[in-house]
């Protein structure tokens, strides 16, 4: 037998002998079982509505909507968790996703003084500072640059947040849903910065949005020069306003707050700014009282979207296990899977294009009969990183953390399928 | 210099010496050209109202949408063309987008009967035929496989259809709009095929759709074990019900009429069914009487989206030309660009990753002074194919055809930066 056929035995067994996927099988299709039972190459015991009127035709939406039977598929937020839903965060249904392209409607939101609503015909992008030159910048004139496409996730360093005390939140949605990944069109901002000219004593660029809370960051030149876009397109079209519409900044694999949405402000120093973001704010308060600062790159990650607390098991059988990983230092070399709460790991399939600064998904496909699970996945990326437990990260930072928690998930399946977020060990 | 260096250089020439995208040279930012000339470090000589009031907050759109100013990017139908809207075709706008995925709210539709607006808990899947048994698989069913994650281009057999008799439509959205890219997740039609257990004497596989027009195709069995898929999603989420949602068939490389949508049944045979889908229609009608039939491979092609005439030129000096090219048979190996309509070629950039039957972004850079241009892109493809001129295809398929056009476009553009589709040579 060749290796082909065998593996195809193999998986028939998978499926057939243990799942029973077949019609004789499918509680769900009890009616439509019965007529096939008396003659297999009978037709659906009815003809649904669907088929028997014509439909809408083209033109009815211009711009496409998903079905009126997908509207639980969308942004979630926690009222609870802000003061106000101008400066608060909505979450990525990820439990309801597969592969690795986050459509545009469904990328989660971050905002700090709400939703600017840009006129392109009146933003300018401005680049002065340490430079031989400013530059004021139309929209039309940074469409004129080269430009190139890159796939990347992005993540708010405050996800998972919630996690630093203990399992809080029963979804992958909200423990992991500010992350998102799409394909961005940008301009390299080394050609941008190469084009007002460089002063020698330049080594910081601040980034500022033109939203009501003014965003700023100080970004390292080493990093501007290095991969970080001027973007103004994902997913092929242009930017969604809650993503900064009509630009904003691409900083792959580091912290999402330093891709400044409605960008307006580029300037050019010899250090860092030491803005609100980057002192009061996204900085991580260890035991001892000192702070982490600068924490730029978002460590490698995993998360198990489906079985999920949003996403309980269908069914006893074979049953495929499915999640999303990430590393911001390069690309993830591997995504291990356990069923018993990190005592017994086997890696886990990777599924799709692998790419720098982009999210992977992986599948393990096992046999579930109604024991319960303590499920994990953790990262491992080109570096050689694997991503630690969470009581790993607690020994070293403690627990005032909000930001870069990337710790080990643990989700248990009960034996009815239901799933929730729980510590182990 | 090292080589990094002389880069750096020759492109800065390129832009401030030719181009002069600073400040000075900025015709659209008079105004902020002279708050800067003044000192180069001030803000915006005014804070705009975006800035000035707290935007909406999250959770006002759960399902994010498109700025309200790029109302214009739509897919937009010529209604002219067909009888009815039910059985018509609406355009992707190609001019307006970049990289290589569509999203899903463009991406271009054609119905025969209406777009079927399928309640998911009442879809089946039908499989049977020349099977060791029947299937009827629900959509929990189907999510319960193994799948994959594939980027590929979908295009309809007849895009650029009315180009066989010279240049016809103004823009590529019309010329080139019916086709698309996107991630689909979905089972291996193989999987499903084994989970039925085929019979010895199994060729063909017919797929029909749950639509008015029960869209049916026949499909080689070889073509169906190799890479199709029954997929569920694209771009991570749901179908959209004009894509086929909530289940449609992936043909990877082969014409957009046999990615049935909707599908509610696979049968297997052991001939094609011949189906009017594959006789009166989709076949090309040749100069002396007889017709191609079963032309399933969308051979090689390209198309320059911008310039374009959509897309005019917005100014003189430098002008990066772009566009996408695909094949059905594997890769895009290269894409060559030119100026004087196919007399001299130059090789352009493909930027981002270059997948199996996926679309590919090629960019290339000019200067452009104001002299009439004859745009043209060619494909190349990993099997050494070139996509060939219109005229090579006529002298073997004649004028009578509607599918298949692959030949080069041209595009003129003329001394005011208009852009208009003429026919060369």
């Amino acid at each position: 037998m060749n290796e082909d056929a065998s593996a195809r035995l193999s998986r028939r067994r998978l499926l057939t002998g243990a799942v029973g996927l077949g019609a004789a099988g499918l509680g769900g299709a009890a009616m439509a079982g019965r007529a096939l039972a008396g003659n297999a190459d009978n037709l659906p015991p009815h003809v649904p509505e669907w088929t028997r009127t014509l439909g809408d035709g083209v033109g009815v939406r211009a711009y496409g909507q998903p079905s009126k039977f997908e509207k639980h598929v969308v942004r979630r937020d926690v009222q609870w968790l802000t003061a106000s839903r101008e400066s608060s965060v909505s979450f990525t249904p990820l439990h309801e996703l597969d592969g690795i392209i986050t459509p545009n409607g469904l990328c989660f939101e971050r905002h700090h003084g709400g939703i600017a609503e840009i006129d392109p015909q009146d933003h300018r992008l401005i680049v002065h500072g340490l430079t031989d030159k400013a530059l004021m910048l139309t929209l039309a004139d940074l469409k004129r640059f080269p430009r190139v496409n890159r796939i990347h996730f992005l993540e708010c360093a405050a996800n998972s947040g919630m996690e630093w005390r203990g399992a809080q939140l029963n979804g992958c949605q909200y423990t992991h849903g500010m992350v998102h990944c799409v394909q961005y069109t940008g301009v390299p901002l080394k050609l941008i910065l190469e084009e007002a000219g460089l002063k020698p004593n330049a080594k910081w660029i601040l980034a500022e949005g033109a939203d009501a809370s003014a965003m700023t960051r100080s970004l390292p030149l080493a990093k501007a020069l290095d991969d970080c876009l001027v973007a103004t397109r994902m997913n092929g079209e242009m930017l969604r306003p809650e993503q900064g519409y009509p630009v904003r900044l691409v900083v792959p694999g580091w912290e999402g707050n330093m891709w400044v949405k409605w960008l307006r402000r580029l300037e050019v120093g010899d250090q860092p700014w030491q803005v609100r973001e980057e002192t009061s704010k996204y900085t991580d308060l260890l035991p001892d009282g000192r702070a982490r600062r600068f924490t730029f790159v978002m460590d490698a990650k995993s998360v198990i979207t489906s079985p999920s607390p949003q996403a309980p098991v269908a069914a006893k059988g074979f049953l495929v296990i499915s999640g999303l990983a990430w590393s911001g230092r390069g690309t993830v070399r591997r995504v291990d899977v356990s069923l018993d709460g990190g005592r017994n790991w086997r890696e886990a399939k990777i599924d799709g294009p692998v790419l720098d600064k982009a999210c992977v998904r992986f599948y393990a496909e096992t046999e579930w009969n109604g024991e319960e699970l303590l499920l994990q996945s953790r990262a491992i990326d080109d570096t050689g990183y694997v991503q630690p437990t969470k009581d790993d990260l607690r020994k070293i930072r403690g627990t005032n953390s909000i930001y870069h928690n990337n710790g080990i998930q643990t989700w248990r399946v009960a034996p009815s399928g239901e799933v929730e977020n729980v510590e182990v060990g």
